[in-house]
């Protein structure tokens, strides 16, 4: 095909903007024309559709957030939005589309497809839940900067001698806790994927005190419950006076991490060497340190996404 | 004076470390000797105080906390304390005492001054709220580290074109909000010495969709009210869907930024040399640019601290 | 008056958009307009000029680098560079003019000036050198990043008990070094301003080796000599095997720091201040605090920039 | 086994300090006594050996460097250092090593295992050119800390319409430019793995600049050859006034990346793993998103590092 559309769709991600550049210049590399659709579905829909030129994304793979921007759609989900959409496309000659985002993103891929339009889909979001894909755009960046308040955190636990409850974002998915909470030394994770007992945890600050530990961190999914849920049940097991630290949008933005860059580069990549061989309907990932794609309606109809759970046994071994 | 002891209390701040290293580097330099107070107050009454040498406080200029730990000690108000606290220090011959923290442990400090032991307070604290100083140690970290924060909200704010509310620390103090406000663009903000007006937030907030503006950021001191309270009243006046994103303890940690760092290393020569000249019941401050020491009774009496308002007309004038 | 320009000179410093952000919102805030030159004074002079709307300003004051772009540009110094440049501007209806860079570019505003066309100056600059203000625009920032470096570089020199020579820049002034030597914990501070001792420095490191220090760091200003000049000089007193760092261009970019950005707010602020009196021949600074306009002619020939040399002494107290 | 001992040698590199933290926690846990010995193979053959503890550990996961110092040895290469190496290691009743390092390490640890002494190496080196391995301990942590400065460099570059030349470190791999480049947006990148044709570049520098280019970013492995010879053959193909820039030791410091801390703790867990087995000889590795282990001795005779080439490929189609 000789001219495709990108957008970006549900919650930014650091790396989307690396993604838009790498497919953007692939095409043009390739001799493709390329179109930018502002504020994902939405924006198709409404035709907020423009050429993109080399310049145009020039000086944007530093950058957090999506240039695209994005916006919640759930009229897409509907088949007279779809259609909508493939009209629009349509009439700028578009043949294929990338779509960047998370799983709601990909279902409206899926729809596209499902229609006979050519739709391709690359994960980017930070909470890595997309089946079909190790890793997803943006979630390192956002493990990276959990990390850095979870050293700030350290700081002040320490100086305090205090218990921290940090509860990171993920929505159902336990990654980033299980990766930042290896990472940031913590005491206990607590993921919606693994049993948890808050008595064990409970034990386990008790034991570290008497050890002489200054500090004690327990990271916590936001897909388990709230973080001041939870130290009410931990205060049900002592009086441990935890403080709660809920690390929201600030793990959202930021300037991408090298690897989501490369990441983020690779994938675009790839998406442009599939539609130019009119292959759509399916999904971009890595998966054992491989680019793959595969079919997206079976991808996001049987595949599931798994943690690594290694790193929960991992970490209650090497943190007590 | 020959023996000098320092401690740190209330919250932790970015840059006790490098007070402690200057106290404990200078006064070895003069020929004094210097102990270490662990847990503030609270480890003063108890005797935890142990010899500082060269080496204990190399490698600490650059980290977060206080490697003497902190502690609110609320017994620390009564007399029976003070003089408990008195007693364990001439137990180890030491003739002064160095405090770094906020405006509770220079009350502690002007107590024993009031009883006869000369104590210098040295503003540590992330809230710039001390009198007698234009700046304390801790705050220039504090607005770099949510300055950071901003930009990544930021990020997410423009690709969904959403306005937020961040709310940061400060106690009763708009200094944070004020000058992280500044340097982060805000379109806002909010502090408890300066009227606001719900309605004109608003306003605003209309008039800069109403001109192609991404994003918009309303930076709220904590002292004023929280976030989700601010969200509310500002529901009342549009349609607004604000995010709210509070900044808390990721704030106080951290590694010192370099005027931190500086600032810090001057106070705490500055505590040595009035000490070695039996100098006490005095607290350490900038004023204009210059290395100054007031009286600690007066200051706390009579002094007051007042935020740069001025950054809050600029901030009027420039975010629009 | 009612049109301004304003573009940026010299070397480039963070938080130079911040300013020009500063300018353009605070003119339109009080009914002026602003113009925009490109390329510094090779722009002026070649009419690459446009007028900035408050948009433009937009998602800029967190960016390094200056979106008007500089350039050196040496025939502005002669009298037809200059009745060149005021001839563009008289064109374009401007009035007055900003000029944010160093002392060159004040020398530019200092002759246009003399020509009856008033210029006001804000300092900008990395390297602190200009007279008229103890802080430059850029200075906290370029401070910050050689910190980073230094904390880096402290990591290697601690796990191989190394001496590291890290040369910074400054031109002729030793401003960063003081001040990142200062923060950084260095062993000694070799700057223009101040006598230094190689055999002295040898010393240093030896009695900190056989105290048992792990690490070494000498922080060299490049105004003094080069960084393998000096460690050529070093292993004249010893075998030291001192490695070399040169921190060179990293240190000019980077997004501003909180204190640079609301530095520079303050000054673009201040300028239009001025200029709306009709005030020109004027350069702005900060001193003691405050901040303050001085005649640019005067300060130009009769201001003399100078470090803080009480660190020398503090450094030379507290690192041993 | 029961008692094994723990070791870093040649360049540190960040997440050494967490590999250590996990093979000392994790021996712990199943129930096995750790020694740690310092400044690597010279610290071994002179005994200067030490029990860790649980808590000798804490607070150590974030820090970058080696707490166990590190050195290089040439020695070891000796059979009578081998053995004086071993009968330091009986006399302390130590069963099994864990070496963490580079290439020169590995072959230290080879030695051992060829007198009969269980080794198992984990690859710690910034440079990423270990065989059995696709990913260093360091590594990540490194891009990220280049990427940083071309981040700052670009705004230089762009302020000013200039190109730059980036040497990084890599010693004859190509890994980091490669990586660096790509998330760093880099207009070519130039490694020992691949040909390079230095007019072909400045057709590159020219093309972007007539296309309106701001900046052009050439990132250069340290061993193709040095920055400034580099600019000089470029020199010969037009006047770019190319300035270099040689990002050097600040690359091997700092606190390390999440994926180093993760990936770090999994080697060190491995490691534990196989000697508790009494499995020595082994080399732990990454390969295709799995911790494996491969025979040193293959390893290090028969195993090549090969750098990601194809991103070498993605970069010459989406950077121009």
């Amino acid at each position: 095909m000789k001219r495709i559309a990108i957008l970006t769709s549900g919650g930014d991600a650091p790396g989307m903007n690396a993604a838009i550049r790498a497919v953007t210049r692939k095409a043009i590399h390739d001799g493709m024309e390329v179109y930018g659709i502002n504020y994902g579905y939405a924006g198709l829909v409404a035709g907020d559709i423009r050429k993109l030129e080399i310049a145009d994304v020039g000086d944007k793979v530093q950058r957090g957030g999506t240039f695209l921007y994005s916006a919640r759609y759930p009229e897409f989900a509907t088949q007279e939005g779809q259609l909508k959409g493939i009209e629009q496309l349509k009439k700028f000659g578009i043949e294929g589309l990338v779509v960047i985002g998370g799983d709601g993103s990909y279902h409206g891929a899926m729809a596209l497809t499902k229609h006979g339009f050519p739709a391709v889909g690359i994960p980017g979001t930070i909470d890595n839940d997309i089946p079909g894909t190790d890793f997803t755009i943006g979630f390192d960046t956002a493990i990276n900067t959990v990390l850095e308040s979870m050293d700030r955190i350290r700081d002040t636990a320490t100086s305090h001698v205090r218990t921290f409850i940090i509860e990171v974002m993920g929505r159902n998915a336990g990654d980033i806790a299980l990766w930042a909470g290896v990472a940031g030394g913590a005491d206990d994770i607590i993921i919606p994927e693994h049993d948890f007992d808050v008595a064990a945890v409970a034990k386990k600050i008790t034991q570290g005190r008497d050890r002489g530990k200054k500090h004690c961190l327990i990271v916590l999914a936001e897909g388990v419950m709230g973080g001041n849920e939870f130290a009410e049940k931990l205060a049900e097991h002592g009086d441990f006076h935890a403080r709660v630290s809920v690390l929201g949008h600030v793990v959202r933005g930021g300037s991408p991490s090298a690897r989501d860059r490369v990441l983020a580069s690779k994938f675009g990549w790839k998406a442009v060497e599939l539609l130019k061989e009119n292959k759509g309907g399916l999904c971009i990932g890595i998966r054992d340190n491989e680019i793959v794609a595969t079919d997206i309606v079976d991808t996001l109809e049987n595949g599931k996404h798994h943690p690594d759970l290694s790193l929960y046994t991992l970490n209650q071994e090497i943190s007590f």
